[in-house]
C-alpha cells in the first residue's frame, strides 16, 4: 500500500476534484445540472480519469459513466463502488464527485500494487442525484436497479426541455434504458464514499464515519386558521392567535426531534397572514420536515407532532390541517459491508463512530439492488450545497485508504 | 326626552350614517382618505346636518367641520364634542362617523328639547385621524390643541403630493393652521364617542362602556440571527435554528400580555430566511407591539419580555437584536367626565364598564387641550376597519341617550 504519511492519495483526490470543478454551466461558480453541456465535460473527464486508471470504461445510455476492472474470476458477483457527478446551483466541489473520485483512486491503488481483485469492480459515476433540473428522483441510479419509470423521460426542466430530449442532446439513449438493468444475482455489493454534509464528525474530530442507515423522511404541509383582530383591542383571552398557536406547535416539534436519538424535525417554512404589525396573525401556513433511521421511530415521531398540535389548536380554538406528501422509508445499510469498513477503519486506528444519513444518496436506490454501505467523510462546518463546502487532503486521504482496504477485504 | 322606545335616536344616527358612507374614493367600498374629494363631499354633508341642527357651523383651515350652539353664558367654558370623518381603505361605516353624528343628533335633540346649554358646545369632525395618507398622526385635532407642527405640511402621500398641496386643493388654508389653536381656559371638556373595536361589551352583553385609560404604546422591530443548516444532517443538540428560538420568544410575548391586567402583546409579523422545507432557519424578523393603559406596567412588560427573549437567545447561540421604534405614552381619561358618563350610563340602568381603549383615537390629541372622556358602543365581532363593520340601532339609540344626558350634565 502507499506510504501512510506522504498523503499521496489525498493529494491524487484533490487533484481530479479540481479537474472536476471546472466544469460549470455557470461562470465564477459551480453548476452541473443532469445532462447540460458541463455535465457531458464532467463526464469525458472522468471517462478519461477511468481509463488512466486502466478500467474499460464508457458511458452509458443515461449519461452515468460506468468503468470495470475484471477480476480473478469473471463469474464472481461484481463490487460496484459509486457516487453522482451532477450538482446543485451554486455547489461546492466535493458533494458526489469525492465518491467517484475516490472510487478512481482505489482502482489505481490496487494496480499500482499489482493487484488483481478475485471478483470484478465497477466504478459508477450516475448524473441524476441532486433532483434539480428534472422532476425525477435518483433516476440514473434506479436504473441499474432495473426500475427505471419511463414516464420519467417525458419530465421536463423548467425551460420546458423533456428528459428524453435533453438525454439524446447529451448522446445518451432513451432506448437503451431498459438493458441497464442489472442482475442482482451478478452484484455484492454497492460502496459510496460521500462528505457528511453535517457537523457531527468534526464535533467527534473523526476523519470519517460508517452510516448506519439513510433516513426515512416524513414531509408535510400544516395551516392554522385563527381570527385576525386589533392588536391593540382584542383581550389576550379573546384571541385566536394563529402565531401564537403555531409558535407552540413550532415547540412541540423541536422537542418531539429531541427526544429520541438519531432524529431530526425542523419547520423550515412558516408563512403569516395578513402579516402586520397591529393586527393579530389569522392564518399560518408551515412546513414539516421530520427524518429517523427507523420507520416506526420516525412514525412515531410523526404521530406524537400531529396529536400535540392537534391539542394545541384545539385547546387555542384555532383550526389546525397537515397534509403529509411525502413519506420515504429508510434505508438500512448492509450490516455485512458495515462490518469490512468497520473493521478497515480500526485497521487505521480510527475509532469507528456509526451514524445515520440526514440526506438521502443514490447508495438509496442500489440498495433495491444489492447490500449497500456508505463511508461519510468529515467536511468542514458540516457544510454542504455552498461554495464553501470544504474538506482537508488528510481526511481524503484517510478515506482512500479506508476505501482501499475495504476493497480489499470485499474484492479479496 | 325622546320616547326611549322608539329608537328614533338610533334610526336618526343611522341615517345620517348612511348618507356619510356614500362619499367615497373608489367605487364600490368605503375609502375616504384626508383631503381627498370623498373627504371633501363628507365635510359638506357633515357642514349640512350640523346647519339643519340649528348650529353656526363652517370647515375650517384644516378640513375639519365645526359647528357651534352658544350656550345662556357665552363667557362660560365650552364643550366640546367630536371624531372623525376620515378612512381607512376600504373601511366600515362607523369608525369616527358615528361619534360625529352622535355629537349632532345630541344638539338636535337639545334643541327639540328647547334647552339652551349653560356653555357653548362645538361639534367637530376632524379629518386626519386614521393616518393612512400622510405620515402624520392625528394632525387635525392637534392643531386644535395648538400642537401642529408646520413640518407635517412637507409630508407626502404615496403619489408625492404634498399635505400643503392637497390642503390647498381641498380649499383649506395653510395660513390659518396656527389660528385654529384654542384656549385652554376657555374649553371645559372634550367627549367623543366611539365604536370599540374589539369583542369586550359584546362578550359581556353591554351596549356601551366607558374608556378608562388610551392605551400606551411600545412597538419595535426584532431581529435573530442564527444558522443554517440541511434539516437532515444537522443534529437537534448542534442546531442555532433562528424560527425555533423566536417561537419560544412569541411564546414570552404571549404570556407577558396574558399576565397583566388590561394589557395586550402581539407578534403580528415574522420573516423567515431562508424559508425552505429543508434548511434550518438562518433569520428571522419579527415585530412587537405592547399595549397598556398603565405606562409603568407598559414598560414593565416590555423590559420582561426583552429579558427572558435574550435569556432565550442565550441558551440557544443565536443572536437577538431589538429595537423599539415607537414609545406613545397612555392617555387617562378626565376622571370628571368619567363621573358624569357613569352616571349617565346608570341613569339607563345599564351597567358602567370601564375599560381601555387600545386603539389610538383624536382624544388623544385632544386631551393635550382639556380634560377628555370616550364612550364606547359595542361592534359585531369586535369588528372595525373592516366592511363587516357593524352597531344596531339599539346601542346607536343607547349610545345617544347616554350623550345626551351627558351633555346635560357637563353644560348644563
Amino acid at each position: 500500500m502507499t506510504n501512510l504519511s506522504d498523503l499521496t492519495l489525498g493529494h491524487r483526490v484533490m487533484a481530479m476534484i479540481e479537474a472536476l470543478a471546472a466544469h460549470s454551466d455557470e461562470f465564477g461558480r459551480i453548476t452541473r445540472l443532469y445532462l447540460s453541456p458541463a455535465h457531458r465535460a464532467a463526464a469525458d473527464t472522468t471517462l478519461g480519469f477511468m481509463r488512466d486508471a486502466g478500467l474499460a470504461a464508457h458511458i452509458d445510455a443515461l449519461g452515468s459513466v460506468v468503468g470495470r476492472i475484471e477480476g480473478r474470476n469473471p463469474e464472481a458477483p461484481a463490487l460496484l463502488i459509486g457516487s453522482h457527478i451532477d450538482s446543485v446551483v451554486d455547489a461546492g466541489r466535493y458533494d458526489g464527485n469525492l465518491g467517484v473520485v475516490l472510487g478512481i483512486v482505489a482502482a489505481e491503488a490496487l494496480k499500482e500494487q499489482g493487484i488483481v481483485p478475485a471478483c470484478p469492480i465497477e466504478i459508477v459515476a450516475f448524473g441524476d442525484e441532486e433532483n434539480v433540473r428534472f422532476p425525477t428522483n435518483l433516476s440514473t441510479s434506479y436504473a441499474l436497479a432495473g426500475r427505471y419509470d419511463p414516464a420519467w423521460l417525458d419530465g421536463r426542466d423548467q425551460d420546458g426541455i423533456a428528459l428524453r430530449d435533453a438525454l439524446i442532446g447529451f448522446g445518451g439513449d432513451p432506448n437503451g434504458i431498459a438493458a441497464l438493468a442489472r442482475d442482482p444475482g451478478r452484484y455484492r455489493g454497492y460502496l459510496e464514499v460521500h462528505i457528511e454534509q453535517g457537523p457531527l464528525l468534526e464535533a467527534r474530530e473523526l476523519p470519517v464515519g460508517i452510516v448506519s442507515a439513510i433516513n426515512g423522511i416524513t414531509r408535510a404541509r400544516a395551516h392554522v386558521v385563527g381570527e385576525a383582530g386589533h392588536a391593540g383591542t382584542v383581550p389576550m383571552t379573546m384571541r385566536r392567535d394563529a402565531l401564537a398557536a403555531v409558535a407552540e406547535m413550532i415547540g412541540i416539534v423541536e422537542r418531539a426531534g429531541s427526544l429520541r436519538a438519531d432524529t431530526v424535525a425542523t419547520v423550515g417554512v412558516a408563512q403569516v397572514q395578513p402579516g402586520a404589525i397591529n393586527v393579530i396573525p389569522a392564518r399560518v401556513d408551515f412546513t414539516l420536515d421530520a427524518r429517523s433511521p427507523d420507520d416506526a421511530v420516525r412514525q412515531a415521531m410523526v404521530h406524537d407532532i400531529v396529536t400535540e398540535c392537534r391539542a394545541a389548536a384545539q385547546r387555542r380554538g384555532v383550526a389546525f390541517t397537515i397534509e403529509p406528501f411525502m413519506d420515504s422509508p429508510a434505508t438500512p445499510m448492509d450490516k455485512g459491508l458495515i462490518g469490512h469498513l468497520e473493521n478497515a477503519v480500526k485497521g487505521l486506528g480510527i475509532e469507528p463512530l456509526h451514524l445515520p444519513s440526514g440526506a438521502g444518496h443514490d447508495a438509496v436506490a442500489m440498495a433495491t439492488l444489492c447490500p449497500s454501505a456508505m463511508l461519510f467523510v468529515r467536511c468542514k462546518g458540516g457544510i454542504s450545497h455552498n461554495p464553501a463546502e470544504s474538506i482537508t487532503v488528510e481526511d481524503a486521504d484517510v478515506a482512500a485508504r479506508v476505501l482501499i482496504e475495504t476493497v480489499k477485504r470485499v474484492a479479496g
